[in-house]
């Protein structure tokens, strides 16, 4: 196969072991493989953008073919312009599952020579999301099992005890 | 990225335009596809294992990066065997979603190595399957736009009109 | 509007009352609505075809527009030898959801002029299906809110206590 | 059958290909059908209900049996005071369908001599919705397939260049 | 069983003939059941929080083993505070499936001791839910069958025909 | 509460970690607990009724209040007998659901009094059946971490390598 580039978009607010479960499966599969932000000025995240790919770039080091960006309008745009044939999503539940049909179809409809893949994560991050985790570290619950240390560190400061 | 070889199994019987919608997209994602006729000796199948490999055979012949076989027992055993390291899989609607998240669970326990990916076949093709393909071909129904042609002929010789 | 004539197909093994519920309201809906007893030459069922019918013309005796048939063949050529424009299907649960749909969208291929039309019965018979009652008479449960009162006669037969 | 009435009710923000498609249907099953912006006071929609309605009439002006109204409050109040014994809903997804099943069994209760009836859209629209399509219309991309020209024309103007 | 506690978590704005449903089930299986009013910073209820346990009080005052309380933070915290060793949910529908499953999940992790277990409304209550009753209120609808008598009054006092 | 007897129905064939999962749980809500197997005359198990029971009986030794059983006939008619008041599942997956809701509702029906809750394994367990546990022990595949040392034991003799 010639090279092939991927790009794995979400909001990453912050980034959790869920997402890095998928990050390092991906980077097995593709030669390369971009985690970018998706900037929505309509809603308001926790981290800015610059610390959202600060916390992906910390985290995702040791993979040699990882690389972090950031994009706002359509991740067809943004897929052409950085030469990537592959949109890479995690599906954990049933309630992503139409959701992703529909950007899937939509997005084949607007570049068809792109296609979406679908990776599963490891069972143990299914119910995982980041809404969830900053619920949790709002109330300084127990989250060591579902984001890396340096993420940890990063909520604490955002929710001092 | 090292040789990736990626195996597709299914009953494939027959094969049809959504199968063939799906293999075509994996053979640009890897360097190897193997479609693989999965024989199950609970079921007894309209088209004899040899029957579907010629099918399959027939309509992927224009791929130069695809082959076709058959296994029993467990995929994972035949997937280390083959050196794959890849286990496609189409999803087209929720019914699929909870067997392929526990096919794929299961398998990944077995042989943590292997990926399950998942692709979405055109839309055209989500509510086809190859069950409802006998059912229609039964009755003689026109279903020259779900299987390709060569199959068509083969669905006619087993219901005369 | 021209006179419309819509077919309601089902197994009907019995009738059961969210059945009756679906032809009330097709019944104020359409000129003329035919009840039609699917044959299905691979599953036994526990009322003949002749009994079906038989009970669901004592059932639907009230209703002046109300008839009742079987077909055995595809249904998309069975509603055009009727003339029928419109196929009326009870819509219960997720799981008859997606069977459904492909149904519906498979007609639609074979006979674009006729349309699907889903109806939901009452809240009340949202989890009742023939399967069940027939279990539930067999071991001899009242089942008296799920089934007219001539169908239970007629299941008492089948199962005697 | 006596006249029947049907209303379509919707947020129609703006209407889609999707939507003719369930009123093409609607029209030929129906004396008079009317579909009707639902106004509602707590989201702000990217059209005024004018500008909706105008593009309803225009989009719908070819079927001799279809008008335009728009409505706030109970759409059960508003269907009785126009007479309507019909409600029209387009099912695409599982989603909808919870959604879908509550309203009309709220209805139900509210006013038992209106039914609801399902119709589904052409599979190409499956997964079409109007708020993809403001997403889609803000960042220029090619919606010639999703909408009516007429409409298109009107997004343009909403999201120029 | 030595003496167990449960804790029946939810907004209750306002509570319905569903959730009443609930907690008279669950009075039957525990000791003691607190139903609790989860304060959610982020949300404006139409009933203030005093106004939400004096109706549960008021509707619940006819089990010897129901408590009335409030809390916001963390569920589990509120639960092992309380000695409870059980959360009580109502599982309505699919879409409320796979956000339980989380939270009951999340839960279980945060606090292991502490088991989550379902309890199915009534069927009529299927699709009753405490926005739908605020809804219908604004609008004067009759929801004689959704509220017991003293909730119909106050939603009359927020919302004078 | 007074002593309550709740019972868990199932076909066990065999049981699984993930039944051993749920009747611990159950073990410490309910001062009884009846596991029992349901004998289904038109399924041929792989094991007999009464291996079943002695798995059963091996592998949940530990728990003081916790019986085996076996019954044919109505759940409910079962459950009286036993002077049951409480139903125990576990519900899994999407697909357990809508199954579930409707044995739980027709139970209600036929038995007022009987509760059906619902109890969720932890995650490990989500996808696990014994369905699948047959299909894999029928291939020689690991499976220790699916049920307990004594099932498997009592696999290897059915499937000798």
């Amino acid at each position: 196969m010639d090279n092939i580039t991927a790009v794995y978009p979400g909001t990453f607010d912050p980034i959790t072991n869920g997402h890095l479960d998928i990050i390092e499966r991906a980077s097995t599969l593709f030669d390369r493989v971009i985690v970018t932000v998706a900037v929505n000025s309509s809603k308001t995240p926790l981290f800015t953008k610059e610390e959202r790919k600060d916390m992906i770039a910390n985290v995702t080091s040791g993979f040699g073919n990882v690389e972090v960006d950031a994009f706002d309008g359509l991740l067809v745009d943004y897929s052409q312009k950085k030469k990537a044939s592959v949109i890479i999503r995690g599906l954990r539940a049933i309630s992503d599952f139409e959701y992703e049909f529909q950007m899937s179809l939509t997005n084949r409809k607007l570049a068809p020579a792109i296609n979406t893949i679908f990776l599963m994560p490891n069972e143990k991050y299914t119910y995982l999301n980041s809404s969830l985790i900053r619920e949790l570290a709002k109330f300084n619950a127990d989250i060591n099992d579902f984001v890396p240390a340096y993420v940890l560190d990063k909520l604490k400061e955002k929710f001092p005890a």
